[in-house]
């Protein structure tokens, strides 16, 4: 067959050329941009010139420091496409950090979003490659900046022809994106997507998820947060309707009334969003899900009360999907087979919280302490190794901490878990937040379910803390929920029958206003350790 | 990103592994005979382990002879996933094809279905390469046969182990199958699909056509064509109940009782066969269509009143798909954009008999007589060119006739065709087809469309033969509707309205009892015109 490579370029000549009409909708506050994927085109093809002109080179990195906005979707297929790289960064990440991945990417220029220069000024003075920034806004104006040489995107893009001619004779193995793992130890590590890789990944989310040109794709995921799930690239491939919130993702009201008011068939986002959008229609707020087939949520799991009540009280699912950004992301979804539609819906919620079943094109295996493969019964833990087309084979020049996750031609995701029969994966832990107690393993994971599914609590999360005789000990941190008390004693009573044994049940509970949180939302267990050590945590009570 | 080849044994592993419950049905006669998706991985297996035990090492050609039934579908799998490559002959081949291809594809074994085996002997002599034959019975026999040395194949692979190690190590780029297209002019050419191909292939299909786990395929696209349009082989990949009707796919009784017994979700055929599916009904044949989505069909166009009856009279689309043999072979698809919905039917109508719009992945452009490309706009003619990482790139051991088809890194498809502003493309002929009036072209297809609209006509096939004046004129060669009689003077004045122009009425209608077909059920328009030519088309009325 044809030595046709491999390129996102195929799927944005798809979108230009069959699908001119269909909408790209941006939010910006009170603000609704709307174009098409005709408009979007020529911009993308102006935008190719416009790297160009700034000296940009196949190969070369270009940063985005950027939220979900419609420019942002004209860097993701207008980088890579002319061949350049897109450095999606994270804008929450600590200033050290941010400085780190920008030099260490190499990044020639970065695209920052007019409201996120506040956050993106005070690390100018470290970057040592940027030649250029280039201020995002919709006013079309710059705004008063210390950055030089500092451009206006509108204007950078102007003067330039609709028409680029993107490069098809392209390596399919080129680079496309480059993102950077939230570090919880060390430096984060850049994870490289090539152009290969993520063409495989959009089909496979495709078939997995069924996203169809009809579908209504409202991106809650933070663009910046591996390739936004996949979902904007998708979107385009398949000429889907888009919707870009903006920064207004935290804002329920808002979110309810942009996938009535744009009729949304699919979003995804981790569970704390679905943890608050509950919680407002809980609180009688406002929505209209007429339209709405289902919600993925990743990145955390998400707790079964959350699948139950929108299943039950809003008429569709939570679909569970499981990756990082070493695997593009998409690797499991807890979709359940068809045969088990007349299962009885306990069992039903078994599956959909599962962490789910391998997209087609992947492999997995769960490995062991002693390195033998586990058994898939639903029992035997073994750690998840991933291999397949979009999955990471190396860290980012950074061959030393690229062994051991990659050892064997596996990607070692550091996450503990079972299959069972029916080939669900169930997780159990990370590795490294195990709690070893009298040399037998307590899920931390486990508990925290337990914790959460107690009617006034809102988040739990777990961590191993040293013990003289047991080694460690779990002790749990508590966020009761909003107005409610609860006491350990309370808690202790409430697992008695909820947990493997009753020496699972932690000594210890604090409770606190709030976990904190990673980088992109997650429990930051290192930040409770920390915390823990320095003798800190009782007093964020 | 991993390199990690994309091989069919991806696809077979997760079947394997995640849908070992899923069923596969295979029709023989009045027997039916269910297995599951953890059986068929076994004997796959055992298929692989009998392949080497013949002497089949990597990349030899195994040729099948069978239509579609259980071990065929083993074939299917245990071959390209062993390392060889499966060669799907057409057992309708005049005898001359047949020993032509077999010897041309140096076919090492050739797999024959029991009731094919008189087919299949008076090739035997004229094969240069064969080395064993394997005969595939449910009765487990071997019948009388002059074959030798002959293998039953249960008995083949039953000594076995059912598992094997299929090679992960194998070159993407490595043949899967081949496939000789049924020539209408010398020898039929070879095409060979790689493994990289038909995943890609899959992943489109399943995008393209929204097929899924809960679906139940019927396989009525017999197997030795262009893979069945990548029916089995994605419905493995996606973990689908499959349902193999064996020979009896033009019995519409047992199909209509098949699709309801069964649940079947989609079908794909020619509509050859649609149309006998039709007129059954429409004799009050029962049926319950209550589980089907949709039908599919390619290979031909689907005369229009079909999918209007089918549509409003039993409830389901026909969804128009096109390919050819060089396209592995899913290449456009006739669905209708999310926003044409509410579209007047007549409007909508047009877009479903349309050839479709691109598959996402490939690249289409049409280029006028001049060599330059034709304007999108529904009315300029060209030459239908495709490319893509499912396109062949040439025809197997035959640079020289590979030449003209593949000039340019594009696929010359021969068809004529238009694109219009949404993208859809429509047929206007082959190249070859197209009848040159007074220096005019003449679609002969639309001719035939007009035609075949008149309530009294059947079948209508166009050919151009010479005329001293106008160089050439349309000849039409007719079939009355079952017990219907029509006159030429009727079909003139019926057309009056239905063409471009006055002059395109053809000046000549000869009344036959059927079209020559194609060994693929279409019509064969080079028999018409060697039998006009030798003055024999009058006496076949």
């Amino acid at each position: 067959m044809m030595e046709f490579p491999l390129l996102l370029r195929t799927f944005l000549w798809r979108a230009a050329r069959f699908f001119p009409k269909k909408e790209i909708v941006s939010v910006y506050g009170n603000e609704v941009f709307r174009y098409t994927y005709g408009d979007y085109y020529k911009r993308v093809c102006q935008l190719a010139h416009a790297l160009k002109s700034l000296g940009i080179k196949k190969g070369d990195h270009v940063a985005s420091f950027s939220l979900n906005n419609h420019r942002h979707l004209e860097l993701y297929y207008g980088v890579p496409c002319s061949g350049a790289v897109l450095h999606t960064v994270n804008p929450r990440l600590p200033l050290n950090h941010l400085a780190y991945i920008i030099n260490h990417a190499e990044d020639q220029v970065v695209f920052i979003d007019e409201d996120l220069l506040f956050m993106f000024e005070p690390v100018k003075d470290l970057l040592k490659t940027v030649k250029h920034f280039v201020i995002m806004s919709q006013s079309g104006k710059i705004p008063q900046t210390s950055l030089s040489p500092v451009h206006s995107y509108d204007e950078l893009i102007a003067p330039f022809p609709e028409e680029y001619d993107f490069p098809v004779d392209l390596d399919e193995w080129s680079p496309a994106f480059i993102c950077y793992t939230s570090a919880t130890t060390g430096d984060p590590k850049g994870v490289v997507y090539t152009h290969r890789g993520l063409v495989l990944h959009t089909y496979a989310a495709g078939v997995t998820l069924g996203i169809k040109e009809g579908d209504c794709v409202l991106h809650i995921v933070p663009m910046f947060h591996a390739n936004a799930w996949g979902g904007p690239l998708g979107g385009v491939a398949f000429g889907c309707k888009q919707i870009l919130p903006g920064r207004d993702i935290l804002n329920m009201e808002g979110i309810c009334k942009v996938i009535a008011k744009e009729k949304v068939t699919f979003t995804a986002g981790v569970p704390t969003i679905w943890m608050m959008l509950y919680d407002y229609l809980e609180k009688g707020g406002w929505h209209d899900f007429s339209t709405l087939k289902a919600i993925y949520s990743g990145g955390a799991a998400c707790p079964r009360y959350l699948m139950e009540g929108f299943n039950e009280k809003y008429g569709f699912p939570i679909v569970q999907a499981y990756g990082m950004t070493e695997t593009a992301p998409l690797a499991l979804a807890a979709l359940p087979k068809s045969y088990m539609a007349d299962w009885p819906m306990d069992k039903l919620y078994d599956i959909r919280s599962s962490a789910g079943l391998i997209a087609p094109g992947l492999e997995i295996k769960i490995v062991n302490d002693q390195g033998k493969e586990a058994k898939w019964d639903g029992k035997e833990w073994g750690e998840i190794m991933l291999r397949g087309p979009w999955i990471a084979k190396e860290y980012y020049k950074d061959p030393e901490r690229s062994k051991p996750y990659f050892e064997g031609g596996w990607l070692h995701t550091g996450d503990v878990g079972t299959i069972d029969e029916e080939g669900y994966v169930r997780l159990v832990d990370r590795t490294k937040d195990l709690v070893k107690s009298a040399g037998e393993w307590i899920s931390s994971v486990d508990l925290e379910n337990a914790i959460m599914s107690h009617p006034k609590v809102m988040e739990a999360a777990v961590i191993g803390v040293p013990h003289p005789k047991w080694q460690e000990r779990p002790l749990a941190c508590v966020v009761p929920a909003m107005g409610q008390t609860v006491t350990e004693e309370e808690l202790k009573e409430y697992l008695k029958d909820k947990v493997k044994a009753a020496w699972w049940i932690p000594d210890r509970f604090i409770f606190l206003k709030e976990i904190p949180k990673t980088s992109v939302g997650k429990f930051s267990k290192k930040d409770l350790r920390v915390l823990y050590a320095e003798g800190k945590l009782e007093t964020k009570a």
